[in-house]
């Protein structure tokens, strides 16, 4: 049996390479068929990786320089070739890993890859996705950061791109594919909306028409399909009310005696509906389009959210 | 010294015109200065009227039929000449009744009222603006519905209005205005995103420049700008994930029965919680860039939010 290799950005990490390191070691215990390439600098992935004892299926690929979230991303690519995503996307390009994860800078890491490891045949725009709770289960929110402005044809490839990750990753049987807009009637939405609405019922997926705002969470779909501006902005004004929410009911609870020892017993409840929440359980976004999976690892991925994003290349290179 | 006359339909909402007449007689009782003209069947509101005692500040303006959201917008407005939106639109134009506030049919409310009482000088589209609580007051969103591909120069206006409203009715001095957008940076955002971006910067308004999705809810500006299909999505994003966090704590809390007992004592500060979210206490959502206010009241109000919604108009005409 031939082994899968992933190459796996060491450099991008909030909370540094070790983290990165600890979720490599966790993946190659879990995944057997599975190959690391730890991209980064050489010395100092030597020093963390013997902290973590060695391992046959972990080998180091040098990268000596890093792209920060501040660089231009398009001249950060073509300047920084001994960078870590550089030089991981090479390692794709080149057939040496047949997918890449980082959590390094988003602008870098999509530029790079689209350039680096080229779209695939009949896909316009790669784009990013996002595997969000939902009542049922999850939801891949789909483009939600990538291209701004979209064109009708960029959103119905967004659904069949959508549509193939849900099967092969989530193992979801013909996934219902929806087209989030202002009203479920065809004729609704923006020009882009309105042109891509015949183009997904044309394309092949399992499409429900269009779906307003308040369906995604609620998990009327499998895959919600938008323009990268509007996924970006629903996707940050959630975080930014589920934070205010959790503020206004700690405040509450803690305005009286009674519901503060209500909240004290109601603490574990709490504590699952985090884990519900909790990013790490899904590890990363994919980036979706190209010749080979990407996927972006949140900025303060910790080892656990490093060995679940591996799991995501391992399930969908299967 | 001379009423301010407010016309309110009572057709349009859910829970009937007892709702709606209820309403605006808790109002008359609150706000000396304001005569009332209630727009429905003369006969039925009659008998409405009957049930709450007369009152010297409120008459009624016969409308025999009824615009259901079903209908084509444009059509029903040009057809139905006898229906409550249409009649309470044209006492507005007629100089009659100086606002309206209306529950009824979104679409025929906005295209009524932008053909029947018409724009304002120098504003090319009216908006629907949505009054949010944030962690540290409110927030506009605007617009929130009503224009779907929007020019550069529509958000620029969308934020001059905003910024008049929320001086005039929420008594904010020299409201911060925000343009919604994927980063800080001027250069971000879809094309309509980076060309309002100067023209907010030269309109004269306090712009506070681009903010992200999660500072709206945080309580970043008093003013938030954006098109009417990103606005509408993530409003109605927001409810759903809202209900189904809501519905996942429940099904959490009710797990064990030390988590059930806490939920219990902790049940005072969900109501109050509520009562934070409660749209009812604001009333209803401003049409600005008219020449007269209207304000439409959401579907399912019932007489606090009429009489509220009814509130908005006062202080606005004042």
């Amino acid at each position: 049996m031939s082994l899968l290799t992933i190459a796996v950005d060491t450099m991008g990490g909030d909370l540094g390479p070790s983290a990165v390191v600890e979720g490599a070691f966790r993946a190659a215990k879990e995944f057997a068929e599975v190959k690391l390439l730890l991209v980064g600098h050489e010395e100092m992935l030597a020093q963390e990786m013997k902290k973590q004892g060695a391992h046959k299926n972990i080998s180091i690929l040098h990268a000596p320089t890093v792209i920060t979230p501040s660089e231009v991303p398009t001249t950060a690519i073509r300047e920084k070739k001994d960078s870590s995503i550089v030089v991981g996307l090479r390692a794709v390009k080149e057939g040496t890993a047949s997918a890449f994860v980082s959590a390094g800078s988003t602008g870098a890491l999509l530029t790079g890859a689209t350039v680096i490891i080229g779209r695939k045949q009949g896909i316009e725009r790669p784009a990013l996705g996002t595997l969000l709770p939902t009542a049922k289960g999850f939801v891949l929110l789909l483009d939600s950061g990538a291209n701004m402005d979209c064109k009708p044809s960029y959103l119905a490839q967004f659904g069949q791109m959508g549509a193939e990750y849900m099967e092969k990753v989530m193992g979801i049987k013909n996934p219902r594919v929806g087209l989030i807009n202002v009203g479920a009637e065809e004729e609704k939405g923006n020009a882009a909306a309105k042109e891509a609405f015949p183009l997904l019922a044309a394309s092949g997926v399992n499409f429900a028409g269009n779906i307003e705002g308040r369906e995604v969470p609620m998990g009327a779909v499998d895959v919600a399909v938008c323009d990268g501006f509007t996924g970006n902005i629903v996707l940050k004004y959630t975080e930014g009310f589920a934070k205010t929410m959790l503020g206004m009911i700690k405040e509450e609870l803690l305005a009286s005696t009674i519901t503060k020892i209500g909240a004290a017993l109601a603490k574990p409840a709490f504590a699952r509906l985090k884990k519900r929440f909790d990013y790490r359980e899904v590890g990363g976004a994919p980036f979706l389009g190209l010749k080979s999976l990407v996927v972006k690892a949140h900025g303060s991925s910790d080892a656990l959210a490093f060995k679940n994003a591996i799991r995501q290349c391992v399930i969908f290179s299967d």
